[in-house]
Order: C-alpha cells, then sequence, then structure tokens
C-alpha cells in the first residue's frame, strides 16, 4: 500500500471532512442542453431547460414503442423522436424514428433537408433505393432483417415492404435532432401551388396534378 | 516625433538590415486550400495544391461570364462555378451559377443537398418559389432586377421568366463550395429507376411515369 | 394500370378522405429561422420568428437593386444584405452586399473576419488583389464583367474602378450571414485610440496618423 | 392542356432528341463519400473512393444482422458499424452497433470521445444510467422494449440486462461516424500504466489494481 | 504625391466634413458575443449582452492570476476560466485553466467531453500521460517548465507533480468555452448511484467502492 | 461480495482466459490525428500519421520553452507551436504561441483569420487592445501577470510592454491548429503591391508607404 492510499484510508474515516464541492467552485456548466421548447427556436437548436430542473426523464422517450400515425395512403406508421417530440437529443446531432409497414406499405420518394438517415431493419424485408443527385443514378438494395442501409442527406430515397402477407419494421436514425422530412406527393400535391404552376416546373401532365392535388389535399 | 519612429527612419536607411523573413521562421501554413482535383475529394473538400504553385488565376473564374450550357427542354443555360469548375472554392463554403433564361425558360423543381442558395436578379423579371418540408406551404414571390431570394438548404423551389419576349439573368451563390443540385425531373424520370417502382413510390401515373422516362432520357 | 393506382384514383373520387394532415402528428420543426432581430444575437445567429407568422416576404429582399450609401471619401456605395438587414439569411451561412463604383472609386483595404466573400462583376472593369497572411504575397487580378474572384476568410483585399469614365457594379456573397466588415482606414483612424499608440503598433509616422485621423474622424 | 405540355408530349415522341447529359456540362461532384480505408484517415474522415466505382452495395452493411464478438467477461456481443467496418457512412455523421446481451450482461463503463449515443431497445429490458460531468448527478432509467435513451457525447454511462432469463437487444446509434469507444475497465486496466500510476491517478487501491490487471490482461 | 491624396489632405482640412458613419448605415452586427449568462444556454452558447453595453472588462479575466479552489484530496488548485465564470470566450471556441500543484499534488483521472486540451508547463516538473479509446495504449512524458501536450477531446488523462519539494504550475487551454470536466473518481464515487451498481458496471470490488464513496462524498 | 465480483475473482485466478481483443474486433479507428506533413493539407487539416507508429513524442512540444526567432524590429520573439510544428494538434481546434517582449517590445497591429486567441501573461505588464469591426471601437486593457485576454477571430489587436526595464512574457493559445497571422505592417510593406496601389486603398501618403517599404523590404 502507498502512502498516498494510506492517507485517503485515513480521510475515508473521515467523512465530515470529505464534503467536496467541485462544481461550485469551478462554475462548470450543463454538459446536456434539455431543448425548452416553448422558448423557441434558434439556427443551433432550443435553449437550454435550467439544469435543476432536469431529470432522467428528459433523456428517456417511450414514443417508438408503438405504431406511429398512420400515413395515407401509403400503409405505414411514423412515429418520429425528432428534437420537438424529444427534447432530450437537442442540440446532440443525433434523433430517430420508426416506421411500420403493412403489406404493401411504402415510404414515399422523401428526403431529409437537414440530415443523413441510417435504417435499420428491425423486422421484415424491404426494398429499399435513393438518387443521386450528381448523376441520377440510383442505388437499390434489398433489406433483410438486421440489415442497414445509409441515405446520404438531402438525396430522394424510399423503402417499400416486399412481403406480401406480412408486416415490417425499421428504425432509423438521423445525423441531426431536426433533420426534416420533405414527402415529394405532398411538397407537389398537398399545398395551394396553382396546378399550372407545378406543371411547368415538373413537366407533369395537368391532368395528373389536379388527380393528385385531389388525393393528398392540395388546391389550385 | 517618437524615438520609435525615429528608430525606424534610421532603419529605413539601412535597407540591408530589413530583410525580415517572417513565415520561415513561424513556418505558418496557407491560408486558402486551392483544391488538387486530380487527387480525389475527402469529405471536407480537396486536397491542397502546393502553395508555391499558387497563382492568381487560381482566385480567379471567368466561366459564368457567358452564358452556360444548354439544359433542355427548360431553355435554360445553367453555369456554375462549383468546385469541380471553379477549384479556388475549396474548403471556403461558397461557389456561385449562373443562369440565363430564354423567354419561356424554366428551372425546374430542384434542390440543393448540400447548401442554401441566395439568388439576385441580374436581369428581367422571375417568378420563384420554394415549398417547406415541415408545412408543405409554397412561398411565392415575384423578383425584379437586383432583387435577392433566399432558398433554404434542402428545400424543393423553382424560377421561371415572367418576361414574354425578354431575356432574365440570375446570379445564385451557394453556401458551400459544392451544394448539389437535385433536379426532380431528371431524378425521377433520366435513370433506369423501374417505371412500376417510380409510380409506387410517387403516386404518378405509369403512363405518365413513361411519357417523362421519354422525354428525360430514362429506362426501365 | 397498376392496382395501387387504382386505388389511389378511387381515392382521388372521394376529397372528404384525403385530408392528410402528416406535421401535426409528425411535430416537424420548421426547416429554416426567420432571425427575430429584436431578441438579440447568439453565437449561432438569432432565434427564430415564430413559423405561424412567417410569410414569402421574410426570404426577399430589395435592398440591393439600387446603390447603398455612400463611402467617403472612397466613390463607392455599399448596399448589404446581412442579416441585420436580411433576417432571412439567418442561420443559413451565407449573405451579399452590392457596391457600387463611381470612376474613381476604391473599395478600401478591408477583411471580413467571419467569411470567405466570392466577387462577381456585374457591370464594369475593376482592379483587384488580396494580401496572403501566411507569406505576405499578393494575388491580384484585373476583373472584367461576369468574372468570379474569390477572397478568403480574414485576408486584406481590395477592388478599385478601372474605368476612366464609367462606373463598375460588384455583387458580392459571404459563406456566413454575418461576414462582418473591417476597413482599415476606419479601423486604424476612426476611433480614439491614441495616436502615439497607432504609431507604436503600426510604424507610421504620427504626423501621417494625425493627418489620417482628421479625415476619418478619429480622435486622441 | 398547356402548350408546355403540348411541347412536352412532342419531344416525347422524339426519342433521340431527349439525350439530357446534365452532369457533364455542370461537372457534379458526387454527393457522398465512401471511405477509401486504404489511403488513410483525415480529420473530417477518410478521403473518398472514386465515384466510377462505387456501387449500392456500398451504402448497406450486413454486419449488424447478427450478434457480434463477445465482450469478456461482460457476456455480451458488440458489432459494430462504425466507419472503419461500414465505408458508407463517411463523412456523414452517423454510425451504429448493435449490442447483444446474454442473462447477466452488462456494457461497463464507457463512454464514446466522439459522439452522442441514442439507444433503441430491440428486445428485452435493461437498467441504463449516465453521470453528468458537471455535477456528477447519475441519470438511471429503466428501458423497455421500444424505449430510446440518450447518453451525451463523452458522458460516462453503462446498461445492463434485468431478464433473469431472457437477453436483451439495442441497436444504438451515434453522432458521428467515428464515435469512439472508451471502456473504463480497459482504459484502467488492459494496458501497461504502471499499477502505482493507476492508484495515484484514480485512488483505488493497488491490491484491486493487481487484481483487475490480472482480468483485463494489463501488465505493470 | 498622386491626386487622390491631394484630395484627402483637402478634405483633412475640413474636419466637420469627415463624420464617417459606416456602421449605421450598414447595420453590421457585433463581431463577438459577451455570454449574457442569466438569460441560460443554448447549445451554441449564451446569447449575446448587448453591443452597447460591452466593455474592455468583458474581454479581461482575472481570475488565473493566483491558485484556485484546492481540489482535495489532491493537493491541487484549479481555477477556470471556462464561459460561465468568463463571459467574454462565449462562442469563440476556447477556454483555459490553472493548475496548481502542491508538492504530491495529482490531477486524477479525467476528460473534458466538449474540448482538446493544450496544456502549458508554466513553473516544475510534471509526469502526464492519456489513455487510447482506440487502443487502450498509453502515452506518457515528463514535462519540464515551457512544455507543451495535447490531451485530445474525450480521452482520459492525468498529470502529477514530480518535485519532492517544490510545487508546479500548469495553464491549460481548451477547444471550447465550454469543454466540460469529468473526473473519474467524482463521477464514480461522489454520487448515489448504488454501489452494487457500481461494481457490476466497473468490476471494482464493493468494498473498495464503499470506501471511495465515503471519502468522496457519495452515497448508496 | 456480490455474485459478479466473485466470478471476476475467479476469473481473474485465470490469467489465460483474459486475453481481451477489444480493438481488433471492433475495428475502432483511431481518436486522433497526428499530421503527416509532407502528404499535404486538407481543408480540415491534414492526413492522419497512421497509428501504429504513433509514439508520446507525437504529443508533446519543446518549442515553446525558449525565446522564439526575433521578429524586426519589435523588439520581440515569438515562437509558435500552429500545427505544422506541431503535428499532434491537427484537427484538434487547438494551438499556442509565445512571445517574449524586450523592454519596449510590440507585438505590432495584426490579426488571425483563423481562430480566436486567447493570451495569458506568464510574466511582466503588457498593454493591450483590439478594434471591433463592426463599430471601430477600440478596447484596451493593461494586463499584469497571470491575466487572460481574449481576441475574437479576425479582428486586430496588438500588445507592447509597459515594463521600461523589464521583460514580459504570453503564452497565447488559438481555437484552430492553423489561425494564421496577419501582421499588417508584413501585409502593407513587406511584398510587391506597387506603392500607389497601397496608397489608393489605404490612403497612407505614398512617401510614408515607400519608407515602410524599404523599413519592411517591399519592393514596387
Amino acid at each position: 500500500m502507498t502512502m498516498a492510499n494510506a492517507m485517503f484510508l485515513l480521510l475515508a474515516a473521515m467523512p465530515f471532512l470529505s464534503l467536496l464541492l467541485l462544481s461550485p467552485s469551478l462554475a462548470l456548466n450543463q454538459d446536456f442542453c434539455i431543448a425548452d421548447l416553448p422558448r423557441g427556436d434558434t439556427p443551433a437548436g432550443y435553449p437550454c431547460k435550467p439544469q435543476a430542473g432536469v431529470t432522467a426523464d428528459d433523456f428517456y422517450y417511450r414514443g417508438l414503442n408503438t405504431t406511429g400515425p398512420t400515413i395515407n395512403p401509403f400503409n405505414i406508421g411514423i412515429a418520429s423522436a425528432f428534437v420537438t417530440k424529444f427534447p432530450g437529443v437537442n442540440g446532440l446531432g443525433i434523433s430517430a424514428a420508426r416506421v411500420d409497414f403493412a403489406p404493401g406499405g411504402v415510404v414515399p420518394l422523401h428526403s431529409h433537408p437537414g440530415g443523413t438517415e441510417l435504417l435499420f431493419v428491425v423486422e421484415g424485408t424491404l426494398a429499399s433505393g435513393f438518387i443521386s443527385s450528381a448523376t441520377n443514378q440510383v442505388y437499390t438494395k434489398t433489406l433483410y432483417k438486421g440489415d442497414l442501409m445509409v441515405f446520404p442527406q438531402g438525396l430522394l430515397h424510399y423503402q417499400y415492404n416486399l412481403g406480401n402477407d406480412t408486416a415490417a419494421v425499421a428504425l432509423s436514425s438521423y445525423s441531426s435532432a431536426n433533420p426534416g422530412l420533405m414527402i415529394l406527393d405532398f411538397a407537389l400535391f398537398a399545398n395551394n401551388l396553382p396546378t399550372d404552376v407545378v406543371s411547368k416546373v415538373t413537366v407533369l401532365d395537368e391532368l395528373e396534378v389536379r388527380k393528385l392535388k385531389a388525393l393528398f389535399g392540395g388546391s389550385g
């Protein structure tokens, strides 16, 4: 036993001497930043909830343990754990979502403007692909249980269930607490951009645009 | 006159004493990084051309002083000054492009996966808009000569010429040396993603998909 | 026509069924952050204006469509679209400025502490240069209409009009919403740093310093 | 039908006219950067594999679909998809790992120097906690199937299986392609830092240090 | 003398003409961001104190010119200049601390979750080392007055005084305004994480854990 | 003693069982990146030296333990530990320099294009100041032994020795491995930018420019 350790054992016998208050003297800042959502966002995320009120529940999220709201007409459910739902990921550059695919379920073509997606197949078999913006080349794979596929930031991608009678479940994580989600059909057909403008900037036939605006709730 | 200045005047009379070689002793690194394109990219940009060979021409680009290659069938010309064309912007978080709109010219719906676009109207009048991914809301403006409009990273946007008989010119800058360019029609219809898959993940009619694949050179 | 598309056509006939409210269930965050200037800055930019109040005008800026305020005695006008004037660029890593050069106009030696400048010549002919901090080497170019030149972050640079009787116009963009602008003459001679201190830290003659302090409004 | 669409239909009938070669003229850079591992790392990640050789397999990883190598004596298996194993995540700020817990399995106290961990419980029930560095406060939760918990970058944390007879599986994602993994026992006891130094800098008894060095393969 | 200079001398004789108000017309943002601590943190640092109230004192800190509070039982004093003590470093990616080592003084094993440490020996001789998380390899050096050693972000490291009868002083700087400080003994033994859990996740003997909890003020 | 600990003691008696090879199976990447200088820079720093050849010496630098090369005519010596001299800071966002001030010594007006400076007074008394680019306001302080002053990125600043007969020493750290150093006199007067151009872009008298070009070794 060294001298130092002997000293420590001695000290250990004097518990009243051992009140060590490191933090007050060093005035350390908290090492996380739970989003205080009502105060509104900044470019780097939400202001931090004061440290005194932080509890273990702030780092915990139960919202992915069941299927999320159904997205029609795609036969999928999406439950997300982005910062607005899970304030604990604020400022940490990560978030997640769970996708449940009914038979025939499709995550339609979409992109994440603010982050890369890393998809893990929890259950089932999926067809998946993304499109390079530089070459328009398509990269497709069949994904089985336990497989990973990465979809680089901002690129259009899709998944659909290959099981005829079976469901599939995926857990996706993102390289941002707020990756965003641009679903192409919603962007094109679920707003009031006039049909002739949609047609002009996409070369889609106006009849087709009107039909899909009706389906997705757009006007104009 | 202070003592110090007197000393400096004295020194000024002795030019042979004034050989000051700051850089060798401090071994400073270059304060720019011209892309050495043949060596290939890294996630942060290209390796730097050795400083000894850098000249003023490396910071200079003439490629935007005329109309760029025509993009069919959109009646526009695009000349870009991204890092692969203008190696001087490597690592500096900025680049540019020039768009020339013939009458009826349209920059079709597109996004930049890697950067925000700031558009300045050099000549003419444009209709422009972008679509929020969070709400699918469309933000549109008529842009006149000298106006600016900003298109946040990764969001779908378009411009078209409002002049019946007049051309328009825009100079866009980007918050990245390599912002990327995803033109929706090219992503959907200029590759070999099978028609039934395109239809499944976009809800577009297969007939429409086939028609546009023919137009944009896609197969499958 | 596939089964899926048939289903969609059916759905399209039932518009009341097609109310798709993606955003509420996914609770997505806005994908931009218009500066709410009165609330004050943070290191990453201004807090975001609430999404409900955002309109297309927030992404639009008219301030560069005419000459900006004259900067004496340099015969130039500068109009800027930094975040404090154009809140739409907040958090997006980009901004712009327009410089109008009268005959004889000079943008004096200056730097941008927070960003790289990419200059585009809209009209006229300019002499331009910047100084490497690592080697003190000067890189100079004559710039014609349509040319680009890049000035890396923090390095001293200048431009002046080469047209004897003609004006010139430049549109500069920056790799930051808040690049800053340090004009050397203003930094040296437009404040109250005592003349002897200015002389000591620049080796400029005190007489010269006093003359320029008078010109630029400095005291001390 | 608009004029524009009519024109497009016409064009569609002339497939030989529709050869659109966007990329060559715009010289776009690839929008991902598959790690070319043999060329060695840089501070921002590995150099990119040339685009011509990239295939869908580069974005795909099968290594998490079975249990990874066993970590003794902890009764766990860890399979990682960090950049050195899954080159597709290079430069994208995300990666993943799968942890299989046998009954009694423990992921011992560890931290990730380079990233935040977001853990999803695929199967089973876990006890989990992390320690704030600012206050030394411990945040603990019991995690059930489908739950998420976030462990902020650099903080010590642990998980262990609460099932007496059942296995558990977790899928963790990280906010870095290369988050690192510092397992405390390995850092303290699996190297040649002399026992008296370990004791001095940890206040652990030398006997204890020697015992654990024997267990974890350390010397000195 | 050039024409331009003549003009300037003329102008210099007319001081009332020389009121140059650059900033109001350009509406420049401040080029620093002094932390306004009471308003609370964000992921990128504290909101900025309004520019009007900023003085030279905001960029200045006297707290490192004497020994900081003693950290028991380690015979050291630590004075920190992190953002919560020195608001002037807010948003600037740098901070500092001073460590005074009495004879026998030890900075116990610790890490900085949010930044790299660069240590400079002001006085005395230190033993120092850090542990790689990738290989568990230890890198150790004896440091003399004037030496530098760098400890990469998030890795465990230590220093201790090699002088038998002499003090030592180190000045450390960090690559963050808020690097954090995780002292291993405090993390393990100064909180209420139950002894059996500490033992389970560290493999330390419970007796040892209890002894050190008594020393460092932990419970449970 | 818990069951788990008993098991570990047992294991401890079987050293041949304890060969734990964490890293090979997990294929972890190194957690630092020593600059391999001969391979040249990238925008994010130098490629990494292979891990196998890294030793403790790579994290260690002796170059600041004596006065650096004299910078004429300023009566100072500067020794730097930027990445080109101290490869261990590569990619870590920090570096340092030591400045020795003889009596009358002056660090002339300069800026660091790539980083913030945090200055610590090791010995002596300094006058110091910097100039805001937004307002041209000067912030000055007298600095005593042990004081800190921060100089935000890209802003012009200076220090000079206030001791009539005594030396002073400062240790500055920077928020970048490669902060750069732009000494105003060198930028203006130590290169071949023609005298009339220097005069035009600074409003300095040509005679003054010629005098200082002679002093600092410039031509033209």
